[in-house]
């Protein structure tokens, strides 16, 4: 039996009563056996100090493109349409499996290094190159594998991948393996046919996997599909059979009042992704507080890193809060333990692994700790306040999955950084044209 | 003469030609004499390596309440009334010297370890408090002291504090005082009289000092500027004779294109603080366009930490960037480039110290250093991307001022880090009441 012991820190449990306790947390083969005081002396196969340091439940990145993580900075303050056309389907019409390898690893080692321990994303190689890097980085990850039909899959069929996407599934499951669960990722209702979300819907209800998709994104998108199906985005998965409560919405930045409760009476999820929607200027604001009215969980998204430009749920976190208020004109709305639970317990539920999103006794020990002897965590009247409001992804000094510290003391244990990052570099150079680059 | 070299950087100029060079700096007694490739071997008192590194002109904070970093955190996601009313207030009511100087170190600390070297501030006891406090950690300070009339001054009367104020500024003068400038800041239009006004404004035209005011926050302090005195806040502004080329308005969240146009005749600048304006949902979103537009020099702010909760101001270059291309459905709106410019340049020209904002041969040495080896900083295709959109406070490694290390290596060497922040939180507990206080 492998044991670890997190020693006298503060802990934000993120349980029901959302207690915050001083103390310990004692974990055993993966799964949390004591959290605060411990009676008696029990010893840890390893031991880290939380001294100054809160410990909470891992973040849940619930919508991401990890392998484009190499096109972070690529292209900033574009129109969409000139983005994806002039630089990002040019880079990654180029992208082989080595540059999404170095991607990979270099998103994977972000999320290490600023707390985040799940992630769900959506890109393609997922089973070739995603798998083996986050089993090696021993990151959890849902891993949806994007479809897109138009131009490409005969109307009335469903897409080719959808056969190769079960295989992987059912070999996944069969396999137990803790840390990876495959799942379709139709791209969105603008670029897949009914087919394909029908079957995306039947393997996703079969096996108990998410149905990753974007959904009311732009306001071009809900326009578009309108016309054409005469439904709105989400009663279009719904006339599919893709809004169940294992689908994910990523963005939702345009969706009606009646929409909302669709979603809700569902169950289905939404991946809220305000740092990627303000950057690329979608105008919608995800109407959060009718979500949640409707009792849809919301978690948080960075989208990938070509439009936010980081990995940071923390920054996510702020901006969600914010832009709320903002947009609300009203500064109690989304308060700082709301947009935490956000980040936490409603990801891990909306890809139902509640054992992910709290620290309590039978839970799973995913956990991170962020270093509070920080000028800008100075001083602490509110432990939360500070996670949303003030820390960043810099903070974090320690990332554990299933009881396996990734990162303790700020150095990334299961990945090589400099390595990473070199590759990185490396691969970036070899595969974006140096004439559209901005400097050097 | 006291030298000092960084050697083997990325040097982001900031010069009008926004060049970006590989090279070093060199300084001699706290100018730039040096800038890129050095011919010969030139040796230099201090020596700090610049490899993977960008340095770039220190960051300019160009509002900010510095004592109120006491108050982070205390009281987050209330109405601006209940929270001024039943947190700011009553704990403003009990800040004495003592704790007004660990809000102020802690403030300093936080400034210096995130790469901020100027600050222009709007509190009290600023001569008392702040001053020595500046001068001893080494950071330029405009030191605005706060005047309100309301319910302290007859009206008719300019505010006491002024020949206080005036003596200040010549006293700083007179001694030449490399770090402090001081400078009236009367609070508000809806707070002040006229006649503080006019004579805030006689001292800043007279002695070249800024006058620091807020103006429109709020619409609800736009109506009641309007209601009494039948002009909005920039007309009485201009009316008083405080809208001249010294004057640094603080938000500008509720102007109408009109007024940006008398901003931009008046020579006057705004300090733009998006952060605080979401968090404290004051609904205005500075027309930052319009005001460039009209020639007006905006800087960015962090306000107090009280309602941002940081005074990263790296964190306030991606909101100000987001928040506007989101406002006006945009992406291209406020590119990365223009937003570095406020951060540096802008705010540096709105204190009319343009020395302070380039890396040029014969400017002022006030640079710092953000160290690009780190996951969430790579791949590099351009910097400036990363400056705004992926970098924040805690990625700087080195702060300078006046050719002084103030920080390297992330070690600050002018404040001892640990005693600043028990100082601060020791104060906090003394002042601040626990029963009001989410949690431990």
């Amino acid at each position: 039996m492998s044991t670890l012991r997190i020693r006298n820190a503060t802990i934000v449990t993120q349980d029901d009563a959302r207690r915050i306790l001083q103390g310990d947390v004692f974990v055993e083969d993966g799964r949390i056996t004591h959290v605060g005081a411990i009676a008696g002396r029990k010893e840890a196969d390893r031991t880290i100090d939380g001294t100054g340091q809160v410990v909470l439940p891992g973040l849940v990145n619930l919508h991401t493109h990890l392998p484009m993580t190499l096109f972070r900075g690529y292209g900033d303050d574009l129109h969409l349409e000139e983005w994806l056309a002039t630089r990002i389907w040019p880079a990654e019409g180029k992208l082989d499996a080595a540059a999404m390898k170095a991607g990979t690893d270099l998103g994977l080692l972000e999320l290490i290094a600023s707390g985040t321990t799940s992630f769900l994303d959506m890109y393609w190689l997922e089973e070739e190159v995603l798998a083996p890097a986050c089993r090696s980085a021993g990151v959890r990850a849902w891993l949806g594998e994007g479809m897109v039909d138009v131009g490409q899959t005969e109307a009335g069929q469903p897409n080719k991948k959808l056969a190769a996407i079960e295989r992987f599934v059912k070999s996944a499951k069969a396999a137990k393996d803790p840390l990876i669960t495959p799942c379709p990722a139709p791209h969105g209702t603008y670029t897949c046919h009914d087919a394909t979300y029908a079957e995306s819907a039947r393997i996703s209800h079969e096996h108990g996997v998410p149905l990753h998709t974007h959904c009311s994104e732009t306001r071009t998108e809900v326009y578009d599909v309108q016309a054409r199906t005469g439904r709105r985005p989400v009663a279009q998965l719904a006339h599919t059979g893709a809004l169940g409560k294992h689908s994910v919405l990523a963005h939702a930045g345009w969706v009606t009042k009646e929409e909302t409760r669709s979603i809700g009476q569902a169950g289905a999820s939404v991946a809220h992704c305000p740092v990627s929607n303000l950057k690329l200027a979608t105008g919608g604001v995800a109407p959060v507080p009718e979500l949640h009215e409707a009792g849809v969980k919301v978690g948080l998204g960075t989208d990938g890193a070509a439009s936010n430009n980081t990995l940071d749920l923390w920054e996510t976190m702020k901006f969600a809060a914010l832009v709320q208020k903002n947009h609300r004109w009203d500064a109690t709305v989304l308060p700082a333990q709301r947009v935490l639970d956000m980040a936490t317990r409603d990801g891990a539920d909306a890809l139902h692994r509640p054992d992910l999103g709290r620290i309590a006794v039978g839970a799973t020990a995913d956990l991170v700790m962020v270093d509070f002897r920080r000028p800008h965590l100075v001083p602490r009247y509110d432990a939360v306040s500070h996670l949303v409001y003030a820390a960043g992804g810099r903070d974090v000094s320690t990332t554990i999955v299933g009881g396996k510290v990734l990162m303790a003391e700020g150095r990334v244990e299961t990945l090589d950084a400099g390595k990473v990052m070199a590759a990185a570099q490396r691969e970036a150079d070899r595969i974006v044209p140096k004439a559209t680059r901005a400097d050097s």
